[in-house]
């Protein structure tokens, strides 16, 4: 789930957030079509892999400018390349874990980062324990050495995997480092200055969202 | 990230998991408050912390009936039996989870998730080493148990934490083991059948989403 950002919500923001998570799973699929040796892609196939209407796909990837041909479809290749320059990840991004526990663990083993552009560069966390250990070839630091880390690995985004009571403070203190994203899994919404992005990934929010979906299908609500 | 269900993507599917979603936020930030001695709270309030327009938190709790009261707002106890009601939590749902690993074990050790009527009761794996262990007072067991268990504990949503390649063929057990709902951590889409209701929570895609803010920020194109 993404959440609406500190710097407003037009339906234009709305919208191209809308899209641009679109074109994420566009970009997975791609991927995975591609790791197969497939090449050439129409939009309907796209469609029917993903469960989006031809039309929408059509209308998203138009905004890439001209790049399917009619008949053919789309190359595989080129269509991804153009995905990943409209998303901004056309180039690798570091990224800082804070908070090293079993979803930093998580997160590190999780093979697709990588392939996607985000390396991680390092290791945050309070616990004496942790601090000077190493986890997946990164050193886990002290919270206090953030500033001089964050400048040394020229990281960009950080990642908040720590309790819910710590989120802001950690939050303000990534900011205070230069970090200018924060993806934060802490079930608590956190106030971030104009200019820094906020995403928000409350698993519990996911968990009642499916769980409403399957009241709905219950209680006979539910479109078919 | 809600991904489009298999049962089709109407606007008014659409409208609903948009509001359900932000029920949730609601409940959450809600649950907070009242845990700090906060009784009543206005729609402007509740909009503030979570950075939702003012009018459109008042269409949404309007959806639930008449509650507020002019000029002294919700009562906050009150709200959030309402928004369990709507998104069908108010009970308990009892959850299996797929897949062992690090992700497994950070949403096992979640607190969040008891608290909102979610209890885990079953975990299975493929590995011969993990299977018999127990985690969190939870016994790993066979996949070939499924059926039996999930009657045994009539659970009704189930949580994918597999790889990528395991993923279809487990939603599938899933499913057959008489599941209702899938919660897929996989980076993958899954298929099933109607009725069965399908949320995925694509962790690569929550950081191109938060890499693309940061993006626009810096290409100027983010409004202020």
């Amino acid at each position: 789930m993404i959440e609406p950002n500190a710097s407003g919500h037009s339906e234009e923001a709305k919208l191209s957030k809308a899209s641009a998570s679109r074109f994420s799973l566009y970009l997975r699929h791609l991927d995975r079509l591609t790791s197969e040796g497939v090449q050439k892609i129409s939009s309907s196939q796209l469609g029917q892999a993903l469960d989006i209407s031809d039309a929408q796909i059509r209308k998203d990837l138009a905004n890439l400018g001209s790049l399917g041909q009619p008949g053919i479809g789309y190359n595989a290749r080129e269509l991804i390349q153009a995905l990943r320059q409209r998303l901004g990840i056309d180039r690798t991004w570091a990224v800082v874990i804070v908070g090293v526990g079993n979803l930093a663990r998580a997160l590190l083993r999780y093979q697709g980062f990588r392939k996607q552009g985000f390396n991680f560069v390092a290791l945050f966390d309070s616990d004496p324990q942790k601090i000077g250990q190493s986890l997946e070839g990164l050193q886990i630091h002290d919270l206090n050495y953030m500033p001089a880390i964050v400048r040394q690995t020229r990281a960009e985004l950080g990642v908040l995997a720590v309790p819910t009571g710590a989120a802001q403070m950690v939050a303000d203190a990534l900011v205070q480092a230069g970090i200018q994203g924060i993806l934060n899994f802490a079930p608590t919404v956190i106030r971030l200055p104009p200019g820094v992005s906020n995403v928000g990934v409350d698993l519990a929010v996911q968990l009642e969202q499916l769980a409403f979906q399957v009241h709905l299908a219950h209680v006979g609500q539910k479109e078919e």
